[in-house]
């Protein structure tokens, strides 16, 4: 068999985030690119991911393997992909890799990128793509905020009460605020991400730029480990997944 | 009688433009907007345009006006507008102007954006919003082909079979041509743009970065007044319009 590894651009927009939600009827990048990959092979094709999105999140380096008899050439899959997939789902690249790969457990670290449209008026062009935040948002404190959740931390104070992952101790390598244009971008970098980490962090830290929350008191929040004393989470629609790292 | 003057921000994925096409059922930015100024006035509305924008083609700056009895303060107008209008129309700014303002006979002068997504692979996110180009761009030649465009000229080589203007005689003030990232960005200037000439000019720059044409050619073009000459026409899902002065 052969391992192939996908890195997937996608508009979220338009499905329930990217895992199969059987029997549902409701439409999941999984679901949309299994049928491709199944149509392109002839194969019952069952794909493995480097983690789950959201629904209405996007991605612009989301990476996915799996196992296939086929033999096709690696530089035929993506066009090949990209023929029968519906096109906010764009095969970026593909190529065969060892058969120890595993889009998850290989992973070692990922990038999200969190857009902010700051102004006075809501966008028609960014609806879909950025959270609309009208109230002027005081970056100084955005960051002396975000530097006290950098490092190893028990990140339970920001997951959502349905995640199910077994440990809560995260490794939050990065996490900047940027002024460009009228955005405001936020990029997370972690070991992982439990579920609704990187939506609960942004969200905030919003609530530190309006002036609701002060960087300590983001810290006490950190350090309670509880759910209900931390900001709202961000909509789903400023999130990007933008890389996995190997 | 108050003139009121919107500013108006859309997504024109969803649209056959601006203009009403009466009868056709196909969906218009100028019907949408006259619904809604008609259910929050009661009054038979109807709209003056700073100008056409053709199927597909976005703005960010697009200048309307209207007649009205009504007595809803200015500040009033946007977020009223917005409460009724589709998401992907959302007025930017209302103001009451003076009787004798009219968005298309005021205006001075224009500004498009032309977005292209230069690289090898297809974008899931951007496929409404750029035109993806994905041989390799000589911005050099694209910019020496642009000068020869830029001044007063008759653009008849750069418009539409289907361009019923009377005089076809335009200044193009400005013509520049930006690399940012992945994307080209071309911006165009003109007192007034003649029907498609932003996108034939685009078209026309491209297949000079393409090695199609040399900066000479396209001055030949120019000269020949003769469409038959010209470049291809640009996708309308890369334009934008960004302003338009008075």
């Amino acid at each position: 068999m052969r391992n192939i590894k996908l890195i997937l651009e996608y508009d979220g927009t338009n499905y329930h985030g990217w895992q199969s939600q059987a029997g549902t009827g409701k439409p999941t990048i999984q679901d949309a690119l299994e049928l491709a990959i199944r149509k392109l092979t002839r194969e019952e094709i069952k794909t493995y991911s480097s983690g789950r999105t959201d629904a209405g999140v996007h991605a612009l380096g989301h990476v996915i393997n799996f196992q296939t008899n086929s033999t096709l050439p690696s530089e035929a899959w993506s066009p090949a992909l990209n023929h029968l997939l519906p096109e906010d789902i764009r095969v970026q690249s593909a190529e065969e890799v060892s058969a120890d790969f595993h889009s998850r457990f290989s992973a070692r670290g990922k990038i999200y990128r969190y857009r902010i449209l700051n102004r006075r008026a809501p966008s028609a062009l960014h609806r879909n793509y950025a959270w609309h935040v009208n109230m002027p948002l005081n970056l100084r404190r955005m960051r002396f905020a975000a530097d006290k959740l950098i490092g190893e931390h028990d990140f339970s104070a920001f997951r959502s009460s349905g995640c199910t992952a077994k440990t809560t101790v995260r490794t939050l390598k990065a996490l900047t605020v940027k002024k460009s244009g009228e955005f405001v971008e936020i990029n997370l970098e972690a070991d992982a991400f439990l579920m609704h980490m990187a939506r609960n962090i942004v969200g905030t830290l919003v609530e530190v730029g309006i002036g609701k929350y002060t960087a300590e008191e983001v810290n006490i929040i950190l350090e309670s480990c509880d759910r209900r004393k931390g900001g709202r989470t961000a909509p789903a629609c400023g999130l990007s997944l933008l890389k996995v790292f190997y």
